[in-house]
């Protein structure tokens, strides 16, 4: 490992999104989100994400369009993110969306033609510091069989909601899949094996191998009712448009509601309420010998928390050498 | 058992709702959501749940007041209902929702002051019938241990999205408790256990007994995630204005999202996708020696044209009788 400044993290990010072709302004956003995830600890989207963001630029032979607005109302917009990364184009989204439920009350914005979109918490987390209220849900390339089925027809489909409270928001932000796509890659390489229940072979056989799961299908999460919220989110991607089964790391859908609680209560108050609720959360008896209730998005809040105040990241020392080759340094 | 026809089933449902203080028009209302429970095999929600309404109206003391819509805009809307039924409440709601949802784009419509909002999935059919995708999500009595905690926060609390598909829409409607409040207080009636894991006493010791569980509290439906998915539709069915913890079954929260297809995309378009993407999760190969793969709605359709075709349905004696009283009746 070799412990980065917080500064030197991002700058060595940006210079890597920099010399793949992103403007300074766009290369700091990316660096931003990837920082986010690493001060998280989910280091899996950290910096290393920056070189496989590299990868998939150098091997795409289209080139990559501006992002654009294709449809827009007061309350909602599509959005063609031009196959640029997703961390810009779900920056766009959000902004979208929330002048436009600051404005109107609610609003919808999706965004199609895009890849890698990022921890959703991390949108929801800006939405929520505007007052802000929201979900986003994202489909992704058929990974992912159905409950009861052995062959993928759902991405690994991530969902998330966020609420304003004090004095952090509350975020619930899942995969609907049994195993996360960067944990079977990353047992495939360490020659680790997968868990029972987690995956199916090419053939429909369970498996525990991560490369015959990469052939086959991952499991989903959370049986019969789990396997529906998936389809949930497969069909509320392709509300924007995006394919059924994106082909490759391209065309995911990525859908956001953003309500602004003004437009159906007192904002404050309802604020104040959502605050105590998740206290009452966290106060609630532990099971025996269990820890104390947490609520979703304060293991994130802690963790980063001790980051800040550390003011270093710990990176695998490849993931360094190899952004600085890709940053064109040392 | 008794056998009715589908019309003798549905008059009765309504002359029971109108001995109880309803309009002709709200009683067929309610009637109409009780018979449909009905001929989806969900007996639990069907006509003995009009017994249940008569009952709540008779012990309130405070009298009902009108469905009035508080606050309006042309995205939004918040209602009181006047501690009227939720059957009632639930369907102007979905009014609203549909209206400024076709006219708009989007809609948000939360409800409060309601209790025994049914079948989301009821609602939602109506909206995919006239185009819609939508969310539904309601806020209850706190019944629920948090996942790690042994005393009750979150309601039983259902979530549901629905699809406009062909022939019938996709729909998911999930409660996020591990046993149903319905089939807890049935095997406390039949002195039947519950299963391990569903439930804790009022000390917070694992209960299998069904009468401990309700001094206590069920267990969460998903472990950490479906703790987590608990918690959102609490905050969401907060957002109009209901409390935390409803006293007894009052102020539910009952909050409903609207979406227009239209406004991101081609809506025929879109319907056919959702329909050949439902069709590509039927024809997933299935588990060795399982049946095949189903769509969220699915068997519900295929119970209900089942019981259509057959005309009648089977409702226990004591139900009957017990509504033919309160219709005044033989």
């Amino acid at each position: 490992m070799t412990t980065l400044t917080l500064p030197d993290a991002r700058a060595l990010a940006a210079a890597a999104m920099t010399a793949c072709g992103h403007s300074t302004a766009d290369a700091e956003t990316i660096a931003d989100h990837l920082l986010d995830c690493e001060l998280r600890g989910l280091s899996f989207g950290g910096l290393a994400r920056a070189l496989s963001i590299t990868e998939r630029i150098r091997s795409t032979e289209v080139p990559q369009q501006p992002i654009r607005v294709v449809a827009e109302t007061p309350v909602s917009a599509t959005v063609d993110g031009g196959d640029q990364v997703g961390y810009l184009v779900g920056m766009r989204v959000l902004q979208l969306a929330m002048a436009k439920a600051r404005a109107q009350g609610i609003a919808v914005v999706g965004a199609r033609n895009t890849w890698y979109t990022g921890m959703f918490s991390y949108y929801l987390e800006k939405a929520a510091e505007a007052g802000l209220a929201g979900m986003i849900a994202g489909s992704a390339p058929a990974l992912v069989a159905p409950h009861g089925g052995t062959e993928a027809r759902f991405g690994t489909n991530p969902i998330a909601f966020g609420f304003p409270a004090t004095p952090h928001p509350v975020i619930w932000d899942i995969g609907t899949s049994a195993v996360m796509y960067g944990e079977v890659t990353l047992k495939a390489r360490l020659g680790e094996k997968l868990a029972p229940g987690q995956a199916y072979d090419a053939a429909g056989v369970p498996t525990l191998d991560p490369a015959a799961a990469l052939e086959g299908a991952f499991g989903v999460w959370g049986a019969h009712k789990g396997s529906g919220l998936a389809l949930v989110v497969q069909l509320l991607g392709m509300m924007t448009g995006a394919a059924a089964d994106p082909p490759g790391v391209s065309d995911c859908g990525f859908f956001a509601v953003l309500f602004d609680p003004r437009a159906l209560t007192d904002p404050d108050d309802y604020r104040q309420r959502v605050t105590a609720f998740a206290e009452s959360v966290r106060a609630t008896r532990p099971v025996e010998g269990g820890s104390p209730v947490r609520v979703p998005f304060d293991g994130s809040v802690t963790r980063r928390d001790e980051a800040l105040r550390r003011g270093t990241i710990d990176v695998p020392e490849a993931v360094v050498d190899a952004l600085h080759q890709e940053a064109g340094g040392a």
